[in-house]
C-alpha cells in the first residue's frame, strides 16, 4: 500500500506529460496480504512499458549487438492500485546521453465513463512515478558503447523537457 | 542485467554495515531473457528481509492496528545475480523519523570455501544496494502515526550512522 | 517452452468452447531463459481470469463468509507465447458440484488484422489448456459448504457439457 | 489457500520417497490476499528443484544442445504455506522415457526444535505434491530427441518406483 502525498516529495506528473502509452491488466496474484498490488509489480511494469516500446522501435532483445544494463531504478507511490483494475503505464524521456538513458513512467488508472467510452484526463495524476536508467553497451564485451540508431531516435522522441 | 559501477555514482556498500542478514534461495523463473536475475525482483527481495525483521520483533501484518506504507523505494544495480545463486539481503535503519523510517538493504554473493564453510568476508561490496521509505499510519483512517513500541527500538537497533 | 502435441494426450479445445473472456498483456519478466512465457505464469493467469469472473459476480475476496480453496490444478502446454504478445484466457465450468467446482480455462493468441480488427476464429486451438478445483468452505471454520447464490447461478451458467 | 484433504484423491506422499532437496525461502510478495503462498508461486518452486538439480548433473540452460519442454504439470493442495516459512523442495523421477520424463516434487515444511536442530520426519506428509513432464528436444528443429548421457543416468538415480 501507498503513502498519502505531502508537501516534502514532488507533485505526481500528468498524464500528458508522457508521450507513450499501454494497457496492462493486474493480476490476482499482484495483490499482497495488504489488499493491494505488491510494490515490486510496480518495477516489472516499468520493464514492460519501456521494453515494449524498444521492440516496437527495432530492438531484438535476443540478438541486438548492443544491449541495455539497469544501473538505477526507483519509484515514488502516491496511491495504490488493485486486482482487477486495469493500469495504463506511461513513457517518457528524461535525459538522453550519449551511452545511457533515463526513462520516466507514469502509472495511471484507467477508466471508462457510463458509454464505456475511455473516461482518461489529460491533467490526471499518476498513481505511481518510477523512472530507469540504463547503460548501453556491447552484448559481448560489456563496454559502453553510444546507443545506435534508429533505437536513439526512437527514444529522442519521447523527450520532453 | 546490471551496469558496471562508474565514478558517477557512489561505490556499494559494504557487508559489514548492514547488521541484519538472511538467505533467500533464487528461483528459476527470476532470470529473464537476459540470464539474469530481473530488477523487479531485487524489490521483492527488500521487502522479504524487511518484513521478516519485523514479523521477528512483533509485526503482526494481519492485525497490526499501525501498518507501514510504501512512499518510495529505489535501487543502485553494481553487478548481477542468477539462478541458481543463493542471496544473502542485509538490512540497515539509515533514518528514523516519528511516523517514517527508512530501510536500506545491501544484497550479496553467498559464498563457501572448499571444506562447506561460509566464505563471505566483511569487506564484500553488495551487488545491489537498496532503499525502502515507509510511513507508518492507522490502518483504518490512513493517518500518519508514531511508529509504536517495541517496533520503535527494533529499527532504532539497526541505526548505523 | 513447450512441447509439440503429440497423439498421446487430448487435442487441445477451441475457442468457442469457453463462454467467457478476457485479456491479459504478458509482462517483460514472464519470459524466462528460454524466452518464452514461464509455465508458473500459466497458473497466475488462470487465477487471474477465475477470480475476475467470481468478482464480477459478487464475490468479495475480503469479507465473503464462503471463500474457495485449492485443491488441485493442472495445465497441458501445446504452443508457448512470448513477450509482448497479448493473451485472451477464457473460461468455462467443467464441473459444478455442491460445494466444489472445476474451472477450465484456455489460454489464446490474440491478433488483429490488416485494420486493427480483432482477428480470432471460434475454431481456433488453445496453446494451454488448464484446470483448477476450489472446493467452498465457510471462513472461519474451513468445513466445506454448498456454493452460495448467486455465485452458484453465475457459475452454472459457463457450463458447457 | 488450500483444501483438506479428502477420501476422493490419494494421500499426500511422505517425505522419504524423495532422495533429492533443497531449501527455498519464502518471500514476502508470494502470500496473496489469503494471507497464504499463492498456488501459481507452487509451480515457480517446482522448475527450481527440477532445474537446480539438472543444472548440478550438468545441464548448460543457456548453451545445451537438447532442451526441455514443458508438456503438462499439476499439482494436488494438502496444506497451505504463508511468509516468512522456509520451504523444503523434495524431487524424484517417476517415470524415465526416452525423450520424456515425469518429476514428481513434494513441498515440506522445514522445522527446527528448541536446539535450533532440523526437526523434520522421514514419515512427514507433504503440504503439496506436484508432477512436471519433460519432452527433451534438440533445441534448434525442436524434434524430440533421446535424453542424453549423463543427464540419463542422473534422472535414473532418482526413480523410486
Amino acid at each position: 500500500m501507498n503513502a498519502p502525498h505531502t508537501a516534502a516529495r514532488p507533485a505526481p506528473s500528468r498524464r500528458a506529460t508522457f508521450p507513450y502509452a499501454i494497457e496492462i491488466a493486474t493480476r490476482f496474484m499482484d495483490n499482497d496480504v495488504y489488499g493491494h498490488v505488491n510494490n515490486a509489480v510496480y518495477y516489472a511494469l516499468f520493464d514492460t512499458v519501456i521494453n515494449r516500446y524498444l521492440i516496437e522501435h527495432g530492438l531484438d532483445v535476443n540478438a541486438s549487438p548492443v544491449i541495455g544494463l539497469a544501473a538505477e531504478s526507483g519509484c515514488r507511490f502516491y496511491a495504490s492500485f488493485a486486482y482487477p483494475e486495469l493500469i495504463e503505464a506511461r513513457l517518457r524521456i528524461g535525459h538522453l546521453g550519449t551511452s545511457s538513458v533515463r526513462y520516466e513512467v507514469g502509472l495511471f488508472a484507467e477508466f471508462t465513463d457510463d458509454t464505456g467510452r475511455d473516461d482518461t484526463r489529460d491533467e490526471d495524476p499518476c498513481r505511481a512515478e518510477g523512472h530507469f536508467v540504463h547503460v548501453f553497451v556491447d552484448r559481448a564485451t560489456r563496454v559502453p558503447t553510444p546507443i545506435p540508431e534508429p533505437l536513439r531516435s526512437a527514444l529522442a522522441a519521447l523527450l520532453t523537457r
